[in-house]
């Protein structure tokens, strides 16, 4: 009987950074090597980060990332490790290219043996849909590819290839495939786990053949792989399961199909949605913070309930030492909304500071003889140039903290409270913004430490306090209601009738619909953030500025 | 033998409103049933406007739309045009979708005769590249469509379908097609209708038919469709060419494939590239105004070129009278920046006003002890302020002015000179700016008019003046230079050793590749604006910010 050691590894790649990602896959190698690891899988396009986007169709892209391959595997004969076999993913040059000239690659899974690349997987089920065009950028591959290892049959095939019907995947039984190796890049969304658990096990059974399961983890701007690795045997019991939200190596000893023991710590249980979501758009925030060379954030905290979670999800991420609140009032502001700012910032430690706006708004408003609207655009568009002028000054990162909700009806002011690179908001509604706040304070509860949140930014009525004794709902329906009609519309692409027809107002549907249609060029400007939901606002919905449908 | 009076009809349909489209388009058949046709075509998605992107994921969307179509042809039976032909192009429902559920419509054009839908046909090959996502959004059809109508063969395809090898398109032949109607939505590229001729060309020669090729006109957020609808034999002779960046209509009578009369006034010659680029700008421009119910633009004046072409394409665009300049010196702005903006105002009678930074700049200065960059990007940020300010009070567009060379370098303050709904010069790179401005006040000069560029904007070197003495070539090479390194780097995704390779200093290749990549992030916020290259900067180029490739 063959027994073959099997090491899961989930990596945190950066999109380009080939050196530095091949240099983390060596180091993960020689660490599967001292654990006797036969044969070591890493994910979908794990030499060079992952989505690639339209580096794909530039050819020294591919080239480099080819060679850095290549040049892996001599490197692993060179110390010693030849006899491992190490899959990974990477761009190739394709063989042909498509008719348009865009598409030169292919998204690839090699097989690296003894100083060579002895094997090569190309995907064949190209995702162009949601955040992924790979329709665009890759050329699509044929080819199941499977080879032998220690006595055990291994079949390679990628991400996508699991989620359509037909292509390489289908011949998984016919090649005797004792283990299914599936490289992917597959995002985080709120429940998304369960299904792809059920889609490896379906496999697992349907071609009687183990399945391992390798995805990325980290941030890469508007997407958060979950890592969340998962291996089942034949008879799709699952055997192993990797950390989410972190990087993992896993070994598993496979004597055969359906005998597998798995060697290092594990476990097979998730935390709830909850802690699921907060530890997404935590990694989302510190992925984006480092690997594009920030060390701090900057952010107005205005005594509410986004920026208050905003800069509880960056402490989190990347300590509160580097958060750098700054409360903006004017004159039509709170007392409690400067006092619950400072609370803020002081239950956990992050640096706090006051500019009032009042004098540099007075300028604007006597010259240019401002009133109503302008003015409430002005406040907000004042607190936008200070924070530019701190990050600028001072190198940090501005995070912007408008709700998906507020985001969907355009409830903000561009260049105003929208500035900033980051927005880890971007996909939050209103409704799971106070959720997840609630759930924050409770987790640390739980862990005896001070709740992060104060109760007050919950409790109280949510206000832009642009003009005196101002309420969101003013303008707008019960966020309950809003959020109901959004997801609708937005989501699941309803029509107004339909929505109608669930039972909500009509001038009411009417009235979110044109919000949201008419605030499309804002959005276009609009900071990237964390996509958590089958369909955030960014590159998943793509609608014209210029569209006269009502429907 | 037949005589059949064909029309191409160039129509400029609106994203999204149908039922104007639809009364357009009826209009448009009363017209040529005035002038005897026999068969109108119109031109690809002529019934919903074109692009319109995941609008065709929305079923209340595509239901409309047929449901209009069947509509216009009872409409056109009651009005006792039943017996012309109508060619038109919509999205219909595809009997089966696509396994994501994304894609749930055909790109279709539909044969309208006798008050029923006679025909239809589905577009085979789905542009997925440049700015084009119409795998992620439609299901491919596979089927000619071939008519017969008053003794002649007229078989349909849609504009990519010309483009690509294989298809429907190779069946032209074999089906006896007399005539090929190509509907079309291709937008303008500078250089580009000379291709189109040739592949229509080429096609009716191939195939042995004439071929009629009818475009939209019209600008759609960051596309402009520039019409200009040929018609050749099957000998390949063109026979008609429809007028550029306008609608029209043109009957041409067929008695044979290769025996056509024009009957209309028409044209068969074209003017320049810069008149056509300026008409492109223009007509961009207009749309975007008109189209989303705007009535006046309002936008900073320097004194500079950028500032000055912008308020010249919107003076020819909707008229300098609702054209509203601001001049917004501070203490750094040279007395000829204040007087080439008044002059660059006067000459067409533009509406303006100063509005001097000082007093606001100063506050934030003093409140938040800037230097520095901080206190060059704030005064950019303040006039953003003063712009948006005055676009909230009276309802103007706001016109963003950063030229293609400034947006792949991030020449810019983000927030600042940057804010704004729509940028004219976004794909117009700076020496094409030049060559522009000099076009138009040539082009002015032939016309008896006023050159309406001062020809000081023209001759200065270009400064941000947001210090003493700057001028851009301080941190910028030459600007032929480096439009030169962008070309390479941004439209023919050169690597930066071939950039090298072709003369240029390698620091200063390395310099500005950098600046390009480092500044995807104000990219990705910055307004939308007329693609009018292979390679403009939107969706036509998509790549991470997180990004750490260097190649």
């Amino acid at each position: 009987m063959p027994n073959v050691r099997l090491a899961l590894a989930q990596t945190n790649p950066i999109v380009g950074d080939i050196k530095g990602n091949m240099a983390g896959i060596l180091a993960v190698v020689e660490l599967a090597a001292k654990r006797e690891a036969d044969i070591v899988v890493f994910g979908e396009m794990s030499a060079t980060g992952y989505p690639i986007e339209d580096l794909a169709t530039r050819e020294s892209f591919i080239l480099d990332a080819e060679l850095a391959v290549r040049n892996l595997a001599s490197e692993l004969k060179s110390k010693n490790l030849g006899h491992i076999a190490v899959v990974l993913g990477h761009p190739s040059m394709a063989s042909a290219q498509d008719q348009t000239g865009w598409a030169i690659a292919h998204n690839t899974a090699s097989v690296l043996l003894a100083g060579e690349v002895v094997g090569r997987y190309a995907k064949h089920h190209l995702p162009n849909y949601s955040v992924f065009d790979e329709y665009r950028t890759f050329v699509s591959g044929n080819d199941l590819l499977t080879f032998e290892h220690k006595g055990l049959k291994f079949s390679i095939v990628i991400c996508e290839d699991i989620w359509q019907a037909g292509g390489p995947v289908s011949e998984l039984g016919k090649a005797n495939t004792d283990v299914a190796l599936i490289l992917n890049g597959s995002p985080f969304e709120i429940d998304k786990d369960d299904t792809r658990l059920k889609l490896v096990s379906e496999l697992a059974k349907k071609h009687s053949c183990a399945a391992a399961y390798v995805n990325l983890v980290g941030g890469q701007d508007d997407l958060v792989f979950d890592g969340d690795s998962i291996m089942v045997d034949s008879r799709a019991r699952m055997v192993a399961r990797l950390k989410q939200f972190k990087t993992d190596l896993v070994c598993i000893d496979i004597e055969s199909k359906d005998d597998l023991k798995v060697v290092d710590e594990h476990h097979l249980t998730k935390p709830n949605d909850n802690w699921q979501t907060w530890n997404a758009l935590v990694l989302g925030l510190r992925d984006y913070v480092q690997k594009n060379g920030f060390k701090s954030v900057v952010l107005g905290l205005s005594g509410g309930i986004d920026s208050a979670i905003c800069a509880t999800i960056a402490s989190d991420a990347i300590g509160p030492e580097n958060v750098y609140g700054v409360s903006m009032p004017s004159i039509y502001s709170s007392e409690h909304s400067k006092d619950d700012a400072l609370d803020l910032a002081n239950r956990r430690g992050m640096n706090y500071q006051v500019q009032a706006i009042a004098d540099l708004v007075t300028p604007f408003e006597n010259q240019l003889a401002l009133e109503g609207l302008s003015v409430e655009n002005l406040q907000a568009r004042v607190r936008g140039v200070i924070l530019m002028a701190l990050s600028n000054k001072d190198g940090h990162l501005t995070l912007t903290t408008g709700n998906k909700t507020e985001l969907a009806v355009g409830y903000s002011t561009i260049y105003g409270d929208t500035v900033g690179g980051y927005n880890p908001l971007k996909d939050v509604e209103k409704t799971l913004v106070w959720e997840l706040a609630r759930w924050r304070n409770e987790y640390a509860k739980g862990r005896g430490e001070i709740e992060p949140i104060p109760q007050n930014s919950i409790d109280k009525a949510p206000s832009a306090e642009l003009r005196p004794n101002q309420v969101d709902q003013d303008s707008l329906p019960p966020y309950d209601v809003l959020d109901a009609i959004l997801d609708a519309y937005v989501n699941r692409r309803r029509s107004s009738a339909e929505i109608v027809g669930y039972g909500f107002d009509e001038a009411m549907v009417n009235k979110v619909l044109t919000l949201v249609d008419r605030s499309e060029w804002k959005r276009r400007q609009s900071a990237i953030g964390p996509k958590i939901t089958g369909m955030a606002f960014g590159r998943d919905r793509r609608l014209p500025i210029t569209n006269k449908y009502k429907g």
